[in-house]
C-alpha cells in the first residue's frame, strides 16, 4: 500500500489564524495521533470562505478510513459542500521540486 | 507577505505514473525553477481522472503569479474544468501535526 495525498477543503466561516488555532487546538492534537497520519497541513482562506487540510498518509487504507471519519465529523460541525479527495504521489517528479516526502 | 500554500486539480487523461515522470520531466525541472516556490507534490488519481498539486510560494504574490501562469499553461494543454485555490496557512496547528514547513 502507497503512501497516499488527502486534500479536505470546504465553506467555513471562522474563526481565522491565531483564533482559529485556539479553537482547533484539541482537534489538532486528536488528529495528530491518527492512525498512519504522517503530517498534516492546516489551510485557511477568509477572503473565499474556505478552509480545510493536506494530509500525507502511510497508506491508502488509513487515508480512505480518515476522509470517511472527517467528512463525518465535519458534517457533525454542520459543515456542507466538503470536497475531499485521494490522490498518489508522484515520487519521480515530487523529488524534482523538492517536495518534503 | 505570508508563505501561501496553492492547490490544483484538474482532470487528466493519462500517462500515469513513469510514463508521467516521464513526459512530465521537462516541466518539472521547469516549475523547480519558479520565482519564489518552495516545493511542489505532483498528485494524480487514475480512479478518479485528476491530476494537479500541492505547492507552497514564499509569498502571496508568487503564488498568484504561478496559480495565473499554469492555468494559462494548462489550458493550452487542452484541460478544462481547473480547480485552483490559494491558502494560508495556519502553522500553529501545522505544527501540531507535524506539517514539513
Amino acid at each position: 500500500m502507497a503512501r497516499t495525498l488527502v486534500q479536505f477543503d470546504f465553506p467555513y466561516p471562522g474563526p481565522w489564524g491565531a483564533e482559529m488555532a485556539q479553537a482547533m487546538d484539541g482537534l489538532a492534537r486528536d488528529i495528530a495521533g491518527e492512525e498512519g497520519l504522517l503530517w498534516k497541513i492546516w489551510t485557511e482562506s477568509q477572503a473565499d470562505g474556505l478552509a480545510g487540510g493536506i494530509y500525507v498518509f502511510e497508506t491508502r487504507a488509513a487515508a480512505e478510513a480518515y476522509r470517511d471519519k472527517h467528512a463525518a465529523r465535519l458534517a457533525e460541525f454542520g459543515i456542507s459542500d466538503i470536497r475531499a479527495r485521494l490522490f498518489d504521489m508522484n515520487d519521480t517528479l515530487s523529488d524534482i521540486t523538492r517536495a518534503p516526502l
